[in-house]
């Protein structure tokens, strides 16, 4: 199991305000205050109108609890798993208007978290069986990174660093600065903690070579051929974990993959994912 | 032309906030920190890697001069014009450490909206000619709901509701509270201000003879076929604007257009949008 | 009854931060910290000092509860309906720090919105029996605009747009900068999406005439004479709504209303209202 | 010349932040924004259409700028000057849309502050020549205490304590759970620091003697009948400063404040002040 | 008991908010979260580690709760009270996750509160005896203000005012731009509320005897001799109060409390206190 | 030179915000603005009363910025840079009003900052010539921690991880909880991304034993005896990094790191620093 850290709780209050404050404005559901009496009841349930894998269940249901704190919640497919075509996701009960007015919030962020997931898991499943697995990069939706990196831990891949903060990553730009590979990280390693890893970027061969002269933990490899890939896992032979980057899709991932790559890392799992379908059914 | 407000600046400040936030941690940038001098200078050019509709470069400059107050920022290809592939968007000079640090930030707000803008443009190429026009829903990323329909906009398309707030918009469940669509028009209309309209959803054709004979400004016709999409418009007769919904596709589009519709609405421009690629490249 | 939405709960959070932030500063309460113990219990009632039309005991509840969440708040006269003076409005019991301390924000916002409510509901009297009703306006309180404008409903009255962003209302320097009504009006419809109302304002017949020809939704008629009203109402026939406004009292009111316009409005209502006097008194 | 502290700058950025929030919404002003050119420039005058004191401009200036940062704002009559019935306050040039859209925002909170200060000013030219002074309370609109204890003192009056936190004010009910009132003075004296002053409420001359009894700053005399007022101020015979209070009036201000006692206070100085009616003109 | 307020609880959240954002991040504990299951439940100690006074006991507890709202948590050495080396300072039980995640937060608030509570304890029984208080300064920590006065008062000092805006405190820079400490004392008072007490600072006789001609409410001598402090207390003769100032220490504090000074102040207090060891022991 | 990453300047927003709003509450400063014309301008010196490392300068200055953004602030004594008792360290001149109310703020920061560098240098100074470093925990002071982590590197320092989210580290909990080090360090590995390091907590040798056979990043090695501290160099043979930590003390820290450590870890650093004396001198 790839979960690393459950879901990100201490993050929904603040996109829930955000989410509250666009949908609701001053007035509020105009709509459904003006026709649905305060105190009546509904049942429904959290459908799946496509198959797909589920994320993001625990901001939902925050969603609707917002507005009924005694809003009932059963999930039936948790975050993780996967949900066919009809199937019930989740079963909810409680005030008619919370529901109402929640029932868009709730729905956005489930399906799209859980259309991460799903792209995630064909990644995932695409390159299944070899030792590489698929990974995220900084190219997030901007305001939901945290969600986003758990949704796809939810589809069975693995993240890359969630800021500029938590770990070095050597580009070209660093590298022309500092006047060649070695004294960027050189230079990285003098003003890094220990906790703190290196990776660094390569387009050519040659430049592999010279980065692994220097102690770094990690290399992206941008758009190499499969055939450079291969050298480049040869190169390396273990010390350092290679990350294959560039225009990845769900046909050249499995060949990749079998070049001995640690990670392949694709920028269309958070930035161009598809919002997975899911409706909420009323039940009489 | 179809811009309503230009961009909306006013939103700008806190979007922005959340997208640094989480890029810079405590930490910030560590890798250019430690490695590009501070008052390092470059130029750049932000280019277009495939073909589209421009939006966001406000939000784009924004994010570079909250680094740099001085850069530069001079826009080849403004929002709302189209780039092809190749094309500079933009060309940024100023403090290098200011460029390399928020190039990730600016990129996702630029790629994002523009990815929705060249998605909403397709629609509306699509059914030109005829009298409908592209629409958007409330099916928008939680956080980013004023900049995604301003990016509508700039792909030629107009917006729907923005919220809960600013129209009714009367439903099934709403419909089967009230005990049918007349009872819950005169609800609403007693309840809203005299400036916000009242469209009913209606899925079959008796329901929209029935929500004629009430004084509502629009209908929302849900996933109704061609045949009875003609139906409603003779209906209608011009007395209500009438919108079709329900899975639109670039295909299906100009079809459903040329029944004599006002308004297609989709919600997949602003939940499973393309980002657009675009790519900052430093100038020598 | 003329409730559209009930309180606006969602904007109760932000506002009671705001005030008990300038109450009760670093130090809080620091009387009744010295003074009453910590465990000690009381009981009280909310009792109207004057005869007036009650609003905003949600939000009185949640400053009390705010403090105390296991305080009982049990409701006499609920928003909406009208106290006698003398008449107790609201009986609470629970911790005697909690209620000392949230006593003045609790009762400066229940006075503010019931003296709202009472204006309101003395100008909705005053029309009584006309077709007309009374309307409030944006000059609001800056950060009560949304408590505002349900005190507005709760004392009988209508909610005109509640910002610049959800209907068009053409003005005179937005005529001149267009070169005419016809144009302005042209203009809006152009950019503002199919569920935005369109006003404009006019101060004389030949205007009101020209705006008749475009598809207008409403008029704002400022500062016309009686005479003048009685004419816009024959020339609109029923079209177009017709709102009355400029230095409203509750002796103009009426002769107004009688002319058969839609609505009067009264910026007067949220920017000069008199608080209604409340109090709370500890029961031994 | 009364004024303690000018205008609160520290306090205007989050006013503004709230009350731009309100007004623009997501979608902004959209009237102005579909009509009139960007690049459109203006004057105008900010005139007074009735006789008042100014107080407030600091902040309209500021909520023009927001939009115009390069927005010229010339000031004719400062705060705390008087204007008469069409009078010219100050006179602005720059970007029309701004001054378009911020106009509002700074009317009201122009309107609301000189309002106040107008207000004040009677009260305080009702007792001119006597020793004592007019003092506002507590009884403030939520969010904008601190702007409304500057208008007061632009209008000539003073400052009671600005929250729970800042002197130390025993009412009726701390005196009952203390047990009396030198003991609610002890408890209050033992827990304040230094540099807090201490003032006890009274409604009989018995209390007052009782409270002198112990070392106090000052008592405030409920609702004292003007006999009462006078054998207080014997009583107290400058030992303590002495604040009138209770259904304060322009008539019966000047006999009370002729008894000889300090201070009067008004809660209806901001809790029912009436706007100050100005208005933008703009000059071609 | 020197206690003014209890815990200033109004204060929590947002110091809370703070601290959990910078030490969770966006990816959460995620050694806890990948190594704890996320239902297992734990008893663990708050154990001191060295002699001192508790203080902060609430936001430890707030702490933990933010994470499992149902943890337990039983005070055994309440705020105020000492605690021995190796005692049990409170016992919890709860959520294992929860507990681990929270503990540093919950520690670094309250060891820093102790450590001020236990340094000013020190400085109280150094004096005790003498008519001389503890007392501290506005020199505290950014953003924790009110919880570092508590800490002061938890330990048995008293509070100097809170900020710049609850007393006048008179300066040498004061007096030189006023030309002179009448005219400075003058200027005050005229703008000061009648609730607000006046402080000024002198560093010689001369000084202190020029103040005292003006009604102020207290001195603070800096860095005074003994035999200077002693003739400033004849001077002053009970009729203000003298606050006593400057590099003070535990060994200089007594011989300055028995020149008969009121207050002994310590910005030391709060900007460089020593935190209390205290540390969170899981119980099998 | 030791610096990572030059001041965090995207944290000063914040932090000022809570410092300003704490000490200006709503009132201001009281003294300086009943007392100093509005328009006075001042030159003053930033002095060091006692010899330290400086750190903080960029907060000071955009403290008094904050209100006279015209100031000037001429640094004499960069961070990172040592001052002599006496030295000065910064030459301001601007508005005195502002000056004179952001001092005690900007002083506040810069005393802490620059006392946590001092103490810093102390260890760094007392390690020096040995391999080892002196290196920072997670016990700051809440709400400050990146800006106290920046004070430790200009200090000479190194920092450990910023939070619970950018490193793995296992302590005794964990390892109960996963019934052993090395599932729980499989555990952690499984969950964490390839960018993140994972260290693991001992308190005995045959622990480092245990965890040197999984592929682990770093041990730490909490309160082991010279002699273990020396075995432990020579078990781990360089393979990892050995940070020694528990109780450090300028006496004990260059024995500690003699034994060949690679980071000595010390909380006193940041919760119990000592704030250099700095005061503000104004210059006639």
């Amino acid at each position: 199991m790839t979960d690393m850290t459950g879901f990100p709780d201490h993050l929904i209050s603040a996109v829930l305000d955000a989410a509250f404050a666009e949908d609701l404005g001053l007035a509020g559901d105009i709509t459904t205050n003006a026709i649905i009496p305060a105190d009546c009841a509904s049942r429904a349930v959290i459908a799946a109108r496509a198959p797909g894998r589920i994320a993001g269940l625990p901001i939902a249901e925050a969603a609707f609890r917002r507005l009924d704190p005694a809003l009932e919640f059963n999930i039936a497919i948790p975050d993780g798993a996967d949900a066919e075509a009809g199937a019930t996701v989740a079963e909810i009960s409680g005030n008619t208007r919370a529901m109402l007015t929640a029932e868009r919030i709730a729905l956005n962020f489930l399906s799209h978290l859980s259309g991460i997931a799903t792209d995630t898991r064909a990644f995932a499943q695409a390159i299944e069986g070899t030792s590489a697995r698929i990974c995220c990069t900084r190219k997030t939706t901007p305001g939901l990174r945290g969600l986003e990196k758990y949704a796809v831990r939810m589809g069975g891949g693995v993240n890359h660093r969630f800021g500029l903060f938590d770990a070095v990553l050597i580009k070209d730009n660093h590298v022309a600065a500092a006047g060649g590979i070695g004294p960027a990280i050189e230079l990285a390693r003098r003003g890094a903690g220990h906790l703190v890893k290196i990776e660094v970027e390569v387009d050519r061969l040659e430049q592999l070579e010279e980065a692994l002269r220097f102690n770094i933990d990690a290399a992206l490899l941008d758009n190499m051929s499969l055939d450079e890939l291969r050298k480049a896992v040869k190169m390396a032979s273990g010390r350092v974990i290679l990350e294959a980057s560039g225009g990845m899709t769900l046909d050249t991932a499995r060949p990749i993959a079998e070049t001995g790559v640690d990670l392949i890392s694709s920028g269309a799992l958070t930035h161009s994912s598809h919002a997975l379908d899911l409706g909420l059914d009323f039940v009489s």
